[in-house]
């Protein structure tokens, strides 16, 4: 088979030696002769793999003691819920951050739980670049309950790299996108949230780090299965948790622990970022429409000036090995993701290829 | 290594030949060199094998063609508060059928969210044998927006053999425990939904067939992820979907068509519960407290008159290869959980396996 490389946003590549070890033991997990699949969520075996999860990834994003850790369902949409019902308190009202398409998704979702106020912090240039124009919010943040915020626009491959200054105002992310592709500063945040087809597992489980304080204040209408202090208190298995998914990640968490940890992920993802970032800079063919203080070290979006072209780019990548460079439908073109388990053989197969497209097309 | 048979309520059992051929393609899925786990669930392939579920699931269970299939997150669990959401409408009231614990459990996550009756449908006579008394509410159901009951009470092994009448009300039923373990006249529902992880396939994705004069009424606070509405206008894909679940629920799906349909699977059920139930009322040490006529096909509930005896019963079954024999932790004992997956040569090694132990101990 000739070696192919996905750069799907997700459900995105999953580390090989991870796979190769689901399927090892896909019948026949730690012995047991039944399927890590088929055994009981609160059996010794399962909770003991959890708590070595929990552990893992506290060691590994460096997860202060005051930050619980859930594993739930309903992905990051289910989150766009979720935090209003649980976050919205005295002040009654949540000021959310728009820098494209999925901020802008979470802020229309939360609307129907919370009173928001929402300000657009993207720009673009008469050149259709976009750049943040505004990441200080102390002056108006401790208005609201919470500020929330994308860290990673996928679609449009805007991230934001300085976290936004709110005060002593509860900041929320969003990072489904970039989510431990780099150590962050977690105490400055009050709610992490992150679907996991990206960089943490398969699709169909949603990653929430929140802090302690904040959990316990849920409106009354809030399910039971998105109520942190209930999810808090059941080790996030009031219901039958995706059992499979929740055991993926525990074994990338462990591969990542394996190879260093998240400073080697961080200077890995720089590294495949900074070469197809210089490649499509020099270029005249294909152009990059993000401002290089937020071009996403995570979905590099580039295009030629020709939508057929595009399309032949596409076409042509996949047949030459090169998975899932379409661009999402909202906005065209092309785009590259490039999460942790994208090797940096990948993105130079990339830009091979897209050398030799350039040259046989321009 | 050992014959293990796994008597989990759930994650239960899964098919060996479906295990195995997720295991077979889990690096290389339809030869592209990728996970199903890794491509995006809009992509061609992934499109494709849902259309198929689909058809097949349509054709296994015999699904209306005036129902829409939806596959969704956040487990039965998640749909106690969804259901309320989508079908209180009008009567502005439920009706809440209690058979045990998860009707019971039912009725307490939509009082969050509606405003309901609540009947209790079990009695427990002087020798502390559970049997339902009542299946027949066309005298007050249509003053309801629906009324919803559990075909099978996991916990109890408690199972409503007849379809309860309403008159013209809607009825729903959380059909989890025992979903397509036989056929089913699904034109007297107005909404079924299953957690899969009993009958259907892994944890992590909640099958729900719906009505479609009842999709697109929900309440403004409906998260969109329960939507039925719009879910059914996206494929069940607003969100990225628990890919890997919904492509081994297809493989289950395929297994079941190609072994005969429901008609051989509700046979091989009888039979296999037959045997066991047989064998408990010939015992004088071990007892099962269900009336015959709600005694379930799934979970099978029994225990000694002893607590130590039927410690000593979990721990030496498991010893054996007979695993997950613990009863649930609200009623104590033993259960066997025999689903479709559970061949009867499982539940023949029980019997021999509690005759050995009954004449050891008794």
């Amino acid at each position: 088979m000739t070696q192919v490389f996905n750069f799907s946003a997700g459900p995105a590549m999953i580390s090989k030696p991870v796979l190769e070890k689901a399927q090892s033991e896909l019948l026949n997990w730690l012995g047991q002769g039944t399927s890590v699949m088929e055994v009981s969520h609160r059996g010794k075996l399962f909770m003991e793999m959890i708590t070595e999860c929990d552990k893992d990834l506290r060691q590994l994003f460096n997860v202060p003691d005051n930050y619980k850790i859930l594993f739930l369902q309903g992905g990051a949409r289910g989150q766009f819920a979720a935090v209003p019902m649980n976050l919205i308190g005295a002040k009654g009202k949540a000021l959310y951050l728009n820098s494209g398409h999925w901020s802008g998704m979470a802020a229309k979702e939360a609307r129907n739980f919370c009173e928001l106020d929402e300000i657009s912090i993207v720009d673009k240039d008469e050149n259709g670049v976009i750049s943040v124009n505004r990441t200080d919010f102390s002056d108006i943040a401790e208005q609201y309950d919470y500020v929330h915020y994308c860290t990673n626009e996928t679609i449009t491959g805007v991230q934001i790299k300085e976290i936004p200054k709110v005060g002593n105002a509860v900041l929320v992310a969003d990072m489904s996108s970039d989510i431990m592709s780099k150590p962050v500063d977690i105490s400055k945040f009050g709610l992490i949230y992150a679907g996991a087809q990206k960089n943490l597992g398969p699709a169909g489980i949603t990653l929430v780090i929140v802090r302690e304080d904040l959990i316990g204040h849920a409106c009354q209408a809030t399910p039971s299965i998105w109520n942190y202090e209930t999810q808090a208190n059941s080790d996030s298995m009031i219901n039958t948790p995706p059992t499979f998914a929740w055991y993926l990640c525990a074994l990338v968490f462990k591969q990542m622990l394996a190879e260093g940890g998240l400073e080697i992920y961080a200077k890995r993802n720089e590294k495949k970022a900074a070469l197809l970032y210089s490649y499509l800079e020099q270029s005249q063919f294909y152009r990059n429409y993000i401002a290089v203080a937020n071009r996403s070290v995570m979905n590099v979006t580039f295009s030629t000036d020709n939508d057929e072209l595009n399309a032949k780019f596409v076409a042509e990548a996949a047949e030459a090995g090169l998975q899932a460079l379409k661009g999402h439908k909202v906005l065209g073109g092309m785009r590259a993701s490039i999460y942790n388990a994208m090797p940096i053989e990948g993105v130079e197969a990339l830009i091979a290829f897209m050398k030799k497209f350039e040259a046989e097309n321009a």
